[in-house]
């Protein structure tokens, strides 16, 4: 049992989360060591929501509440760590939510649709087809999911499949620890922050949007300049530590 | 198969590594994430051993020859990446194996020792006492080992058991990729760089060392300038990225 007065009782949490979700299949010991990159950066950002990345979760809501069809897809660690989150959000922003895994087994796939299901969710199911320009069943999606979706968030999302979803032509929102990775430098909007205060943050933005505002925020946005932001808060914390 | 021309190869084989390990019992799910973290460390230090490391590595060099009793604590991450980088430098340094485990059962002390044994690694064993100010198991380890060494290596270690050494008048050196870790910061002789690189590093010093060279390395030592450096290293990958 973790204390709830340790100054890193979320990540601790979620570490712990992660390892039972090893143990019971449903992320895979690839997922654990992603994670543990996550969290060195989340770290390194203080375990805090900065401004820029506030900002990307309000645009990210801005493109879902605009978008013809929108997909939130769910890997392991994603439903591991925020199944109630992902209900939330699809709730608030009218998308649906598929499951897609880079390392796919129809077990896998079950285990994760179940887990979701437990936490109210409402998850896309079908026949997948090759719909994606990769090799293997990492081209698998659903036609009716992210086959003809215009906006995918894809949160945690290995950098060949956030190249090919772009390359598709969709508008490609992730949540991504690490500013460096090939997935932040090519999504469309990139949310360096943890997924568990992403998603709550996105989602309350998806119930406070106008409009208005998200045709601002789409305007305005500059993927950039959020990754930038993030380069610098990292920088901050490596001065602090330095002083 | 991971292409050995690829840019990231030593990196994506160590991570490949640990998942195998876990498989075999040998490393918890908890080291793959810890090996996770370190991963994201060794990105923004460019997956390159500094100069400010590789003075650390002959400095600790210097400490195990001029030991009385010098000890290399071995963990199940430290076990599945280097036993025979932990062979060799135990020949070139003199410096006995202790396996020493946070997540400790018999199961896995067994299975680590045989893996040790297995690439030529002589292993000191016997009663386990409780010789570390630690609650539970973390308090075990060997009279005739870390209980009366001056000098102990412990590689990718938690920060209280590193505290509690030095606590214990030890000298401790340790191996650990992110500059601002309880481990990193307690130790005495902290190295900043990846297990891999470093232990044949500590090795190659352990043989060319004088007394001579061994005492102004000692005489010279300054752990905070050392860890100052590793933090500037960072530093360093975030401005070029800015750039």
């Amino acid at each position: 049992m973790i204390p709830d007065n340790h100054p890193r009782y979320r990540s601790l949490v979620a570490r712990e989360r992660i390892a039972d979700a090893v143990r019971s299949g449903i992320v895979v010991v690839e997922g654990a060591s992603a994670h543990g990159r996550g969290e060195a950066f989340d770290y390194l950002l203080c375990e805090k929501t900065s401004e820029s990345a506030l900002l990307a979760e309000k645009t990210a809501a801005a493109y879902l509440m605009a978008a013809d069809r929108a997909i939130i897809s769910v890997n392991g660690n994603t439903a591991a760590l925020a199944a109630d989150e992902i209900r939330e959000l699809a709730e608030a922003s009218g998308a649906a939510v598929e499951v897609n895994l880079f390392h796919r087994t129809d077990e896998r796939m079950a285990a994760i649709t179940a887990h979701l299901k437990a936490a109210g969710v409402t998850v896309l199911e079908g026949t997948p087809e090759r719909l994606l320009p990769l090799s293997h069943d990492r081209a698998l999606c659903l036609r009716d999911g992210i086959g003809t979706a215009d906006v995918v968030l894809v949160p945690l999302e290995d950098g060949d499949r956030c190249e090919a979803l772009v390359a598709m032509g969709k508008t490609v929102i992730t949540i991504d620890l690490n500013p460096l990775s090939r997935t932040a430098q090519t999504a469309t909007v990139t949310i360096v922050d943890e997924l568990t205060r992403a998603l709550p943050n996105i989602t309350r933005a998806c119930r406070d949007m106008t409009p208005e505002t998200g045709n601002q925020l789409v305007a305005a946005h500059d993927n950039t300049a959020l990754l930038r932001a993030a380069l610098r808060q990292i920088q901050e914390t490596l001065a602090d530590a330095l002083d």
